[in-house]
Order: C-alpha cells, then sequence, then structure tokens
C-alpha cells in the first residue's frame, strides 16, 4: 500500500511526519473521512466544504486548493489501483517554531491515506458485520463551546474515551450525551430514530458532527416524503423509538438492533433510506 | 539536534512516527513536558506519576517501566550535550489494526524531544521575557466528564483555540473558565493569585491540570506559612486579587501584569514565591 504525504507517495511503513510536525504534537489538523466507489469520490464537494469549515475553525490556512487536495487522493487511490475505498485526507498545521501558539505562517502537511473497502449496497456487502450495538455511555460529548463539533480534527480521545466504556459491554458504538443529558451522538455516527410522527435526528444546535451521510439521509427522507425532523431529545426518545439507525461514511446507513441492551425492532423506515442510499450510491458512479 | 524515536536516536529532521500511529491520527497519546537542570530532571518522580495516571485514564497500558523511559530521556539529553533543557516525552498507543475503537494489545511509540533551555532562577534569567499579560477567551475548558484535565494529552486543540482568540489581542496567555463561569486556568499554565486573605488557586475539583509547578509553590506557600486556598473562584476574583501570577514548568513561577487589559501591581508575595522556587532549583543540582 502507497500513502501521500507532503506531496508524495511513499509505502505505508514509510509514509511518515515529523515528531514536531503540529499534528502529532497537539492534534493540531483537519482531517475528512472519504470513500471512493468506482473510482470516484462520493460527495466530494460536501466533503471539502466540511473541510474548509474546520480549517477556518481552526484559522488554519493551508494555501491548497481543493483541486489539488483531490489530485493528491485520486494519485493514491490510483497508485493502490484502488476503485472502492476508504480514503482518510488530513491537513496539519506542519512543523512551526515556538510552541502551543499557532503562528500564522503554515507550510502544511497532507496525508492520504487509503484502505480497500468493498461497496455495499446492491449487489454489496455492508462494511458492518451486524447491525450496531449501541450503549449510553458516561463520557459526555466536548461542549461547542469548549471545541466546536462542527471541526473535525485529529482530537479524537472524546470519542475514544466513550468506545474504551464499551470493553466491559460487548456493545460496538457509544452513544453520547451532551452537558444536559440530551442525545448527541456516537462516537464516529450520527443518530437517527424513528417513531410513529417522524424520522428523528439531533439538531446541529447541539454537540453534533454534521456529518455527510447525515445530510444525504435527511435529503433522501425529504424527497420520499417522509416526516424529518431535527431537535433535541432525550435517551427516553430513542429507548421508545420503533427504529433506529446510525450513518457515517463507511458504515452508510446502519440499523441499531440494541440500545442499552434492550431489542430495537427492524423496520420500514430504515430499510427504505438504506435502499435510497444504495441507490443515490449506483446513480453516482 | 537527536530526538528519540522508538527506541533510537534519530536526527531531527528523520525522527518521525507512522502516519497510522495512533497519537497523529487521533491524539491518542500521553505526554509529559519536563525540565532538567544541571543535567538532571526536576521533580521526575512527580511527572512519571502523572503520566502514569494519564495513561492509566486513557487504558494505555504502554509494558515499559518508569526506568526506561527515564534512560530514554538522559540518553536524548546526553547525545545532544544538553545540561539545562526543555523535554517532552510522549507515549503513544501506536499502530494499531481497525480504527478508533483502541485495542488493548499495545506497542507504544515513545518520542523524546528536547531543547536547550537555560536556567533561570539566581544567576540566571527566567525563559520569559516579560511578564504574562492574561485575556479571558470565550473558548471553554473542556469538562471533566468529556475528557479529565488530569489527562496530559496530545489533544490540545482546546487550548489553541484559546490562544487564538488572542491574535486580535496582543495578549500572551489566555485565562479559561469552566462551563459555569468558574476560573480555571490557562492555556499552558496554572493560576495562582492573591488578596489581603490568602494565596488561591481554583481547585482541582475543576477542569484544572494538576500542573507538576502548581504544586510545588503550594508547598513552598504551606513551608512559609502563607495561607492558601485551592477553591472556586470568578474573574471578579482574580481582576480584584493584589497579585496574579502563572506557572508551568518552563514558566516556573511568571508575575502577571494585566487582567484582560487591566494593570495588576507585581508583589511580595509573587516574589517570596518565585525566589523559594530558585532555591529549591538550586538545592536540587
Amino acid at each position: 500500500m502507497q500513502y501521500h504525504v507532503d506531496g508524495e507517495l511513499h509505502d505505508a511503513d514509510e509514509a511518515t511526519v515529523n515528531v514536531r510536525d503540529r499534528g502529532f504534537l497537539y492534534g493540531d489538523a483537519a482531517f475528512e473521512t472519504l470513500r471512493a466507489y468506482g473510482g470516484d469520490l462520493f460527495e466530494w464537494e460536501a466533503h471539502a466544504r466540511r473541510l474548509r469549515e474546520t480549517c477556518e475553525l481552526l484559522e488554519l490556512d493551508h494555501g491548497l486548493t481543493e483541486d489539488d487536495l483531490r489530485r493528491r487522493i485520486d494519485e493514491t487511490l490510483a497508485a493502490n489501483d484502488l476503485k472502492d475505498a476508504y480514503v482518510r485526507l488530513s491537513v496539519t498545521r506542519g512543523v512551526q517554531p515556538g510552541k502551543l501558539t499557532p503562528s500564522e505562517d503554515v507550510d502544511p502537511t497532507v496525508v492520504v491515506i487509503v484502505k480497500e473497502l468493498p461497496r455495499g449496497g446492491r449487489g454489496g456487502t455492508p462494511v458492518w458485520d451486524d447491525p450496531a450495538t449501541l450503549q449510553t455511555v458516561r463520557t459526555q460529548r466536548v461542549a461547542d463551546r469548549a471545541i466546536p463539533a462542527k471541526a473535525k480534527t485529529h482530537n479524537y480521545l472524546n470519542g475514544i474515551l466513550a468506545r474504551l466504556e464499551l470493553r466491559a459491554t460487548g456493545a460496538d458504538e457509544a452513544l453520547m450525551l451532551d452537558a444536559d443529558g440530551h442525545l448527541a451522538e456516537g462516537a464516529t455516527s450520527n443518530l437517527f430514530f424513528a417513531d410513529g410522527q417522524a424520522l428523528k435526528t439531533p439538531s446541529l444546535d447541539g454537540p453534533v458532527l454534521p456529518g455527510v451521510t447525515r445530510s444525504v439521509v435527511v435529503d433522501l427522507a425529504r424527497s420520499e416524503e417522509i416526516p424529518i425532523e431535527e431537535g433535541t431529545y432525550t435517551l427516553d426518545d430513542v429507548r421508545n423509538a420503533d427504529e433506529v439507525f446510525l450513518t457515517n461514511t463507511t458504515w452508510e446507513v446502519r440499523p441499531v438492533e440494541t440500545v442499552d441492551g434492550l431489542d430495537v425492532e427492524s423496520g420500514p423506515v430504515t430499510r427504505l433510506l438504506s435502499k435510497l442510499y444504495d441507490e443515490r450510491v449506483e446513480e453516482f458512479y
């Protein structure tokens, strides 16, 4: 496997960053997880926009065009002869003199990591083996006033601490609440649930990542005239729901089969949106 | 300059970690900042203890002894012929298969970075050029329930966002509050202030790093019978104080000359504790 680092392709074992790179020292870096289907990047514009927003929040002016970033991803996919793949694009603030306070003068480090990821959907198999088992954890989502949730960065310990709580439980995704006890999201996924009224998902007013897959699913629901509501919810709301599913770029639409050990039915809304998502991917490439 | 990475010394430009190292991907790493005076590490036991506590919180069982970690630091200092130095010791969870969820099977990456740092104190000059100018920022300290403040990790964006707010102000340290509006600490320093009653510092019950220098200063104050109080304070308390100073390993005791643009007097408590700290360093080596 070859990865792209700082403008060049390297064998995976030799793909490295300097130990003084701020991406390593402080997690001072923006990133995106993308999927390639049939050799092309799904929802590239949405990912490029979110990366731009993360960099704006971090005041990280990397000076690269989106075409340049895309070219590095395409080169990495081509070098590995990959059509269906997981892609991780990172842009760090690079090496700077001084310590914590960033300099405005940025020589960024751009890293592209790829991995084969057979597509799911029609005629494929999903990347997850089973529906998700979801477990509420004590670790709270970081508040927006501390680090805005819409910044997707290399500071991922909050999600790691949440996942560590699952070691004793056997669950595979952590359901995280905000400081007020409202539903936020999974460690690496957005949450959706359906009850008799609507398909519901925590609003971006809370500490919730504006997931690209989340946005596609909301659009698909609207186009099918499934009532959709973005709001503020409690754990009871999801425990009493008829259907629950999670979304992220690699899982796509992943049904949930238990919440805190309680069974959740698989249902028609999840199946419909999953099919519509697969069709969207089919149309795309 | 030579740095120590994964058991070996490397020239600084060739001191690297793999792009799949979790320290880079997620900031999934513990670290300590230390000072060497006269070739010996100041407060090594306290730093080693805090590193152990961080690793316990991260459930990162690196399997190395504290003697081994110390030996790597000593080798790095010797290779660079440094007696008075800044030292950064990092232990990451290394490269692991899978994605966010950590595996219990850890092959850690240990990194030691050093830099010459002439000692301050008696007969020396402090590492800071001037007293600190402190500015309250909107960025709140991350809550303990999201990431415990006593974990010193490579997730430092919270402090970086605080420091970025200073760009427009000319101040050089950010004063951070918790979600309830109580004083927490600086982006990289602990806060002390003295009024007519006592020397005061925010309690470790809040989101406050248990700084090693903070602890030394509290001990020095007790040994001199200066009344010391660890409590919960507001911005008004520090604005109305007679003296304010900051502590961290590199700054040692650093007086504050303005808080949010308002002048603070330099005073006897700060000067006394600064002298006592210098004496403690003198005695040590």
